[in-house]
């Protein structure tokens, strides 16, 4: 076992953490969600590698051996400052979902869909040319995407129409494969699915990133319970993620703190 | 003459900024848009207190002689908090509003919208049923108007939708009067008014807010330029911020620098 220590904007890594946990459950995994300040999709990188070393500043304080990076706006700006300056390997979520897409693709043709911030980084357009160089990439920000996700907003019909109207440039390039840039994305994925066909492969970084995870170490000895494995951080009122989190692991979840990090300050609320 | 500070999470508080010049451009502006931490509407009450503290302090030490809170959020939760601590007087948008609508309204049914965290603090409900005891007021967060304004979606069937499905329960209850509880929401006026038919009254904080801001000196006498009565801080990159201001205010702002202000650390973009 190792001990993952995982942070992102907010609840979005959520969906990082559990794709990890489902291939990996051996390991124990620190969470921290920077609920102060998020959203990062649009920030500027200067600030977004300020926030990031901050908060693996204080995942390293809590004794982690690996640091996932479970944002892609994070990642994009700022993975390579966290792994000059951290003091434990740095794992983002770029460069295995980037993988993943070139060994998927058949036509040589991937989406990518992000916030802002990631799309205009270029970060998966130069990751996966690295990979194959005859690969085109088109690319797409979706900024509305976040805040449908975060507000759990349930209109069917305006969901669809924005999906529809966001995706419609990549459909026209005929790209076989989707690649989901932000870790809120496949809370939409049934949408997605619906405007892309399901002739067009979508990739989930979360899951290309947990597969890298688990290989880590297969050492499968632990005597923890479920709910030692996980500790969970926040930087702003830890009730409303908490819900959050319950709503991703159900009762496993139920009765374990989630403490909030202020500065100098820390409070504990259950 | 007065030297006015005015906050606000981000862009939204050029709102009011414009409607306090339009009315009182004798006066000097110092503007901070928190765009570093920004949005508040969705932060807890502790977190929004701290940033709007920290805020303050910034604006008097720019040797401010007024404090406009320009954020309906900020206002709400931190107006209390920070006419306690401030050495200038602190002006919110609420009340202002709150005594407009209250003057318009001829049923006694009044509508208000903002975002969750506005709406949750019950602060428009407090102030207008202290200036009358016999009015009904009816509230709606619509956390999505802020993210259509921000990212300047522009699809008109899906904003209009939008802001039906929000304005539906507050036009069943008849109201004949609906403030708009965030500084951003005045951007969709023209969709709101479409839902809810020239009989309702609008009220608008900005303006209300800036009438009394008009009061507070009538001494017209001044040598500065335009450009010279304004001055712009940010806590991410000036540029961004810049773009939204000069659609806001023109060519008077041409060649106005913004300020970042990063912790102890100053640089400046044109």
């Amino acid at each position: 076992m190792a001990r993952i220590g995982v942070f992102d904007s907010g609840v979005g890594g959520l969906t990082v953490l559990k794709e990890m946990y489902q291939r990996a459950p051996w390991h124990t995994f620190v969470y921290f969600g920077d609920t102060a300040r998020c959203p990062y999709g649009n920030k500027s990188q200067e600030t977004v590698v300020r926030y990031s070393l901050e908060n693996s500043a204080f995942l390293i304080s809590q004794g982690i051996d690996y640091l996932v990076v479970a944002c892609n706006t994070a990642t994009a700006l700022a993975l390579d400052e966290l792994q000059k300056q951290c003091s434990v390997p740095v794992i983002g979520v770029v460069e295995p979902a980037a993988m993943e897409a070139s060994a998927r693709t058949r036509n040589g043709r991937i989406g990518v869909i992000g916030t802002r911030s990631t799309i205009h980084s270029f970060v998966y357009q130069r990751a996966l040319q690295q990979l194959k160089d005859d690969i085109c990439v088109y690319t797409q920000a979706c900024p509305l995407f976040v805040p449908l996700v975060e507000e759990k907003y349930k209109t069917r019909a305006v969901i669809q129409e924005i999906v529809k109207e966001y995706l419609a440039p990549l459909k026209q390039q005929r790209v076989d494969t989707l690649l989901l840039g932000c870790t809120h994305y496949p809370l939409l994925f049934e949408y997605i699915r619906q405007e892309m066909g399901d002739e067009v492969a979508i990739i989930d970084p979360a899951c290309a990133c947990a597969s890298l995870v688990k290989n880590i170490s297969e050492d499968h000895k632990s005597e923890q319970t479920v709910s030692q494995r996980f500790q969970f951080f926040v930087s702003d009122d830890p009730s409303r993620f908490l819900t959050t989190a319950r709503d991703f692991f159900g009762d496993t979840l139920q009765d374990l703190p989630c403490i909030a990090v202020v500065q100098d300050e820390v409070s504990t609320a259950s």
